[in-house]
């Protein structure tokens, strides 16, 4: 998992019927964590913009986020609210 | 996820028989979440070369875009019309 | 999978259901193998904070902990105690 | 999915059972698309040195070239006879 | 896949008991090939250190060496004795 911090969003009017009823949040990776820049998850623990999220990559987003049939790959499953060593 | 500019297609006369019918795109990543070039994606929402699309990866693509046999690891699942802080 | 160097952890209070009971740990990934920064891992073998741990990522932390409907990409899986060609 | 050139092949003599009979080509993806260096596909068209082809990768290259239990993490699905925006 | 040589071990008495029995081999990938740096996987093949060996990732790895539920992300599934192109 990576943490970093909802800094947008996206919306997509037209888009895979299995997507109707997602946020899709744009998250900037911690800086000691950014091998990759921006992404964009669905929010699955109601995270606003400019909160300090856990996020899953992968098949995990969409499995475990009970979403098996959607094209999902990655999600936030996490608000940070205390961390040590995230700097 | 990922949000990129469709940037062209590419055509494959001789493929894997599960691709017939498939429509390849070039996605180029917006330059905020680019730490990987171009990819190719399959198109499941009819985007055209231009439009701001949201790309799913993994078995994502495959398994959310309902070709879970297909040889398929990133698909367009989405045309961006607005978003905050995607630049 | 990768070593790395247990650096600290992630609290997050509000979380998706499937998470609730685990440990959020903070890897520094050896020199050696860092082609990423550093990944927050569920801690299934009881590390420490300074430990040299093995991590698994993608499928193989959430099925291979026995985890399989949680939204979890990354698991320390050992704690190192020798090695050779680490450096 | 990425698009690439056959640079070479790869000859294992012991190897895992379930790789026997495919062939090992090497890969090396276009520029445009180059944020990593060679990778070693099995071959699922008939591709050869010099070609330039579609490579799908991860669970799609197994699953999608009817090969589940194979460990297979790339292969050639296509050979690209024609693009716009490859360059 | 990638093409990589063994260039150390890792021993982890305390870990995941679906890990019990397996050797943690240090693999450097080739240069050509080297947009990571060295990764972890377990030996499916017999291979010893000094040896140039081909190595799945992801699920391939745990599901193509029979181990689906073990904490595996990356394995050795051959051992090279042959290539063009490889440098």
């Amino acid at each position: 998992m990576l943490v970093g911090k909802v800094v947008g969003s996206v919306v997509a009017t037209r888009k895979n019927e299995n997507l109707v009823g997602n946020k899709f949040m744009i998250i900037e990776p911690m800086e000691s964590m950014a091998d990759k820049k921006r992404i964009v998850a669905i929010d699955n623990v109601g995270a606003g913009i400019g909160e300090i999220v856990l996020v899953a990559e992968g098949s995990a987003a969409r499995i475990g986020c009970g979403m098996v049939n959607c094209p999902i790959d990655a999600a936030i499953v996490g608000i940070v609210d205390d961390s040590i060593g995230l700097e």
